[in-house]
Parts: C-alpha cells; structure tokens; sequence
C-alpha cells in the first residue's frame, strides 16, 4: 500500500486533531482509501507542552524549512497571513502537495497561491477552510459541478450561532452572552473576527468564488456582523416566526451576483432557521439538483481535523495513482455577469421603530413606505410602551431595493413622532 | 479540453433528466471540471416518444451493444436486475467505465459487478442510487474516510415521506392517501418496493456496506414498511412531540453492527423530523466529525441526472488523468464484529393499546413491562372511548432490548382487558 509522509506545521488545536486522528483512525483511513497516511513531521516553535496526543518519537520538531524537505505533504495549521503564507509558498514551491483550513489567507491571497501550485504542479486543498467538517467545498467543486448555484445560504460561523441562540433562548442581550461565551471558550478575547462578520465573509467569499468561477477575494463582500442584535429582535422575530441567524448570502439574479454577510431574519420553519448553537449549515441551490442542505460541526479540534483528514485522502489518491491538478484548486471559468453593490439587491426587511403614541403616527410612515412602492407585509404595535413613553413598532416589508429602503428609513426617521434611529434587518423565506 | 464520450442505456425520466443536464449545462461542466461530457449516444427500445429534450440527431439508438462500444462511459439507467445487470457487465467486459443509479442492482449483485469491474480494470460509480442528489455515496467514501462510523438514520424514500407528511398534515389514513399519492404521481400503481421498505431496504444494505466494509446484500437487513402507521399513530406521536418517519437505521454499538429499516418516531425538534415531503435525509455521525446531515430531493428527473453527471464529472477526471480505480465501487475491508438480529437491538419503543375502561387495567400492563425490566417514560390515557368501548393507552418505554418488548408484547396481549394487538414502533432520539 502507498505510503503518503505528512507533515503538519502548526500543533494547535486542529493540529493536534490531525496528528489524533492519523494515530487513532489509521486503520480505517488505509482500509477506505487504499493508501496509508503517516505522521512524519509536525513543526511548531513550542514542542513541549502537552497537547493531549502521545506523537511517536522524532516527530515533533521546531524546523518547519526541513520538514517541508521531508514530506510528501505539508498541512498548514498555522492561520494568520503572515508566517502560513511563506511556508504554503515554499512548499509549492518545492512541488509538495499543500492541505490547509486558512480561510483568511485563502480569501485574500488565493489567486497568489493558486498560481503558485499550478507553476510547481501541485495542489491545494481547503475543505477545512469552509463549514469545518461539512464538506461543502467538494460539493460545490465535485458533487455540484453540473449544475448553475442559484443561491448558497450559510450559516458559517460557531460562535455568532452560538451567541445568537443564546440571547434567543435565555432572553438576553448580545454582550453579557458574549462575556460568558469567551469565559467558556466559545468565543476568542478579541471577538472582532468572529462577531464582527470578517470570518464568515472570508468563507462567503470562496463559496462565492468555487460557485461563479472568479476568485473574488473580499472586495464584493458586504458584511455586518452581530452585535448590534438586540434581544428586542429577537423576541420580535419569533413573535413573527422567525430566528435572526449570521448568514452568508451568495446568489445570483438574472446573472448578476450578490455576496453579503449579515444577520438576517430566517423562517422558524425553514431547516436552517433551526441550525442553532455551535453548529454551521449551508444550504445550497442548484438549477438541476434543487435545494440541498448540509449540516455539522463548523468548528473545532475534531472536526475540522476530520475535514483536513479527508483532503490528505484526495491528496493520497492523487499520490498514489501519479495525477496533479485531477481537481485544481481553482478553476478559473466566469459564470456571472456583475457583482451587485449592497444598494441594488432586492430584500425583504424587518424595521424596528420607537414611536411616540400619537394618533396618525403610523399613516405618517406607510406614507413614506408607498410613496416609495414599499409595501408592507405585517406590522406589529403592542400597548406595551417603554420607559421614555415611546411604543415600538415592528414592520415587515415585501421585497424591494435595498436603495429604497435606505432612502425612506432616512425619511422616517426625520418624522416628528419616530424617536431614535430605525433598526433594519434583512428578511429571507429560504 | 478531454472529451468523454458519455451513452446512456434507458431513456426514461432519469436518462432524459441527464442529456438534459449534459446539453443545458455543458459549459458550467467544463468550465469547473474541465473536461468535456459529450452526449454521444442514447440507447432505448422506443426512441420515438417525445422525453420533453431536444437530441441531436444520430444520438438516438435502439442498439445498446453498438453504444457501449462507441462510448467511454456507458450510463445504466434501464433500472432492474436482469437486462441492466447484462449490459453493465457488458460494458465492464469492455473496460467501459458505469455510472448507473440501480440501487437493487447494486444491493443484490454487488459483489459480482465489483468483481468485473476489478478484473477489466473499469469503474463503477452509484451516486444517484442513494439519496438522489444529496451526495451521501461520496461523503462515505471520501469525506467521512478518517472516522469510524457510529451512525446512518437515513430519510431515503421520497414516496414514503410524501405519504407520512400528507397523513399527519391532513390527519388521514394510509389508504387514501396513497390512493391521491398514485394519482398524482408520486407513487408506483405498484407501490411494494416503496411503502413496504424494499427501496429503503436496498439504500440501506449499499450505505451500510460503505461505513462498515463488507458488501452486505439484504441479509441482514430487517425491513417493515409503512402500511400499518394510522392517523392516530401520528396524532399520537405529535401529541409526545415526535413525527414517524420510514428511517433506515445503520449503527454499530461496542463493535456489532445493525442494519434497519422500519417507521419509527423522531423527535418534532431533531432535523431529521423536520425533513417533510418527497425529500430525504441522511444523518451519519462519525468519530471524529460528530453529527452530520445531509438533505435534498431524494428523486427525480432532475435531482437523480444532477447526482448521475457528479459521476460522470468523476469518471471523466479519472479518464483525463489516466486513473483507474483511484476510488474502486468498493474495498472490503471487515470495520465491525457481527450483524446484530433484530431481537438483539436495543430501542425505545412506542406502544399503543385498546383497554378495557376498568379498574386496575394499567397496573396490569406495568406489572408486564416491569417484570421484563422494561421501564416506561410516558403514558398517555384519554377520556375519549372508541366505538368498541375500549380506550386507547399509549406508552413510551426506556430503552430496552427487541426480544424483551416483543416478550412483554404478547404477555400483555393475553391480559383479560387489553383488546387486540398491541401497536408497537420503535423511537430513536436523534
């Protein structure tokens, strides 16, 4: 049987997952897949403290240059666009075959690195970098390869969607959830990454890239993140049946596509509006194959090992029957017409308004909405009116321009009686 | 650009549903798979009736034997176990790589075809036999290939979860609503093979034979169908919080390995319960990658042809680089200790009595289950009186083993003031 050396630089947590999984599931991987995977090498500058995996004599070592000489393939487990990006580099460059999950790195460098591969014949895999154990990216690279994306809804991100259920559930607001969420290890000390929407739009942006065929990186990303979500939505989206989930939203109209990251209000109903805690899912429509969700752990040790586990097979098979590029990392074949600013796409909207209780207050904004063919699709106003005597009142619009939308929120929020900004979010009926 | 030239044999709905993909779709298939699917040939008995797609002219063939010596992949999509199994082995015989979507086939003969397909140095590849368009064959055999797996709960025919979702949003009967099932479509006149579980069955032996290593044929197999789930089953198991599904169960505990198929009930809050209509859904959950779902339209014409071109996008890869057998149909390779009966299984279950309204009659029926050890996690008993006078009781039991229920079962079917069969369905909590 073929024997495939790996080399994993950086034994962090996922890599620490790898090198668990090679020792432990040896067996099973040899006995599927027909080549054997061997921990050779792992690099990290700390090779001392203990990670919870008993590594084989010789392994560890501090010279990741010499292991990158050593293997057949090298695992990026680094992260960050620094340090990871030269050794992805000198590996390819040495032709190694490269295995990473670094989302950030793939989404602003990935035409740097492809061309790297494709100059040295080797490949890159990613299936870690997107949906964790979810094996999205192959689907959309193998299992969907006939078929035009329509849409691709992900939620993308453990931590916003453990956050987000959270407040749901408890009744509570975005910051006491996020304290105790780092204090548990579910969200980093710096959150910006993860609750600001940067994560979930670096994943966005390669699904959007592997679906359209153009390596966007992350200029047509629109991102908003979660913290402005306040356990008043909540409430209110569940009163009108549905949960607030961090959504990638990747789609296309009449050719032209649509790439934005927000937290958006999803039917209760609706599979992915019940993907709750840690847990990620993507739910992805093709002209032929039809609607489809994945769903799994988006995150940690174990998972994404599993994921990156499952490139180092691809790779062993290449290895193994003597093919490079069989699936190139990026293939290059543009299946869209334009890039959609945040202004031209179309959405439904939940607006959240404090209003005086005044009679004539609500004709006063429908005025606004039909004066702009907004049309309304529910509204909501309780007796119930908060400490500075203003009531809230819920509106739920049919689809129209985000441009419009934007024009009469403005407008609204100039009317003597509404108090405050309007809070916006988008609505889709997956 | 590599041109494969593809020929299907059976221009049904299926067949029609691929050269449609592979006319419609031709560019996105290049542009991402970078090879070429040409449409060479179409063999059927009636190449006259109008499938609703536009052929080039000379692609249409009643000569199958001619077709697979024209083409470099030949697509068996005839269905059955007698000519199509002829013409795949035809086809191996010739070095022709097989896509087909034969899942009975498969189950049955498995083994054999494998066998030819090993000695002519081809491929087969089965996608679309399982789960239409949800990739669930690929994952198994790539994706998931490092984790040793502990459990498949499978929502794999379409027919059957149509018929349960309409009972239970309707609060009908099998019967008629099977009836309006056939007349719309969306049943066989014939229907056995779905809604007595074959079809299941079927998908079941080709799944478990993946996650487990040995091709298993139907043997150990235990299938019970859906004809004897009533409208108060359902409206019972609502009122408990749980849906009944067909399910086909494959899991391994401390090693032995079972292998079922029957209705049972699922939690309303799990995903699998909320997986309505004609789609399916597979749940696996690995070592390593916890719980997964996959979910889409199990059936088709356009669902099946999408999983059918995954295969071809394979086939034609492997072609373009010269590899054969870089993923074999399937590599034994013994992952479990024994098949376990069904007496041996051990499930919570469902049971549903008509009592006599007396006294004592409860005790009675505890004293059975208690005496086998059995303990029970809910009872439901209503004022409401049948025709016969008789009063329906409804337990949930803890988890137990098969043979103890079905002993406790007939004890209790022997009680003066239990009227009838007991109903007993099993619960799985997802």
């Amino acid at each position: 049987m073929k024997q495939i050396k790996v080399g994993i630089i950086g034994f962090g947590t996922v890599g620490a997952g790898v090198a668990d999984i090679l020792l432990k599931n040896g067996d099973v991987i040899s006995s599927r897949a027909g080549v054997e995977l061997v921990l050779a090498r792992i690099a990290d500058l700390d090779i001392t403290t203990d990670r919870g995996v008993k590594v084989p004599a010789g392994v560890l070592t501090t010279d990741a240059d010499a292991l990158i000489d050593e293997v057949d393939v090298v695992v990026e487990l680094i992260g960050g666009k620094t340090v990871a990006k030269d050794f992805i580099l000198k590996a390819l460059n040495k032709g190694k075959m490269v295995v990473t999950a670094n989302k950030a790195l793939l989404a602003e460098y990935g035409k740097e690195l492809f061309a790297a591969a494709e100059a040295n014949n080797a490949d890159i895999y990613y299936e870690a970098s997107v949906g964790g154990g979810i094996p999205v990216i192959k689907a959309l690279r193998e299992g969907l390869a006939a078929n035009h994306i329509n849409s691709i809804y992900g939620i993308l991100n453990g931590t916003c969607n453990y956050i987000l259920t959270r407040m749901e559930q408890e009744g509570a607001d975005f910051a006491p959830i996020l304290a105790d969420a780092q204090k548990l290890g579910y969200a980093e000390a710096e959150p910006s990454l993860d609750v600001d929407g940067f994560d979930t739009a670096h994943k966005a942006a390669i699904l959007a890239s592997l679906a359209y065929g153009e390596w966007f990186g992350l200029g047509p990303v629109y991102v908003e993140g979660i913290r402005n979500i306040s356990q008043q939505d909540l409430a209110y989206a569940d009163e009108l049946g549905y949960r607030i989930k961090l959504l990638a939203i990747i789609k296309q109209t009449d050719g032209d596509v649509q790439v934005r990251v927000h937290p958006t209000l999803v039917p209760k109903s609706a599979l992915l509006g019940n993907i709750n805690g840690v847990f990620n899912g993507v739910f992805m429509e093709g002209d032929f194959l039809g609607p489809s969700l994945f769903y799994g752990r988006g995150a940690g040790r174990e998972a994404t090992a599993s994921a990156v586990v499952a490139d180092l097979v691809d790779v062993g098979l290449n290895l193994a029957c003597g093919s490079v590029h069989r699936v190139p990392a990026f293939r290059a074949g543009k299946l869209y017409k334009n890039v959609l600013p945040i202004s031209e796409i179309r959405s439904r909207y939940y607006l959240r308004l404090a209003v005086r209780d005044e009679s004539g207050v609500l004709a006063s904004i429908a005025e606004e909405l039909s004066r702009r063919n907004i049309s309304i699709s529910s509204l909501i106003q309780h007796e119930v009116a908060a400490e500075d005597g203003t009531v809230p009142v819920i509106i739920l619009t049919h689809i129209t321009q985000e441009a419009r939308i934007v024009d009469a929120i403005s407008a609204i929020e100039q009317l003597p009686e509404v108090v405050g900004e309007v809070r916006r979010l988008r609505i889709e009926d997956i």
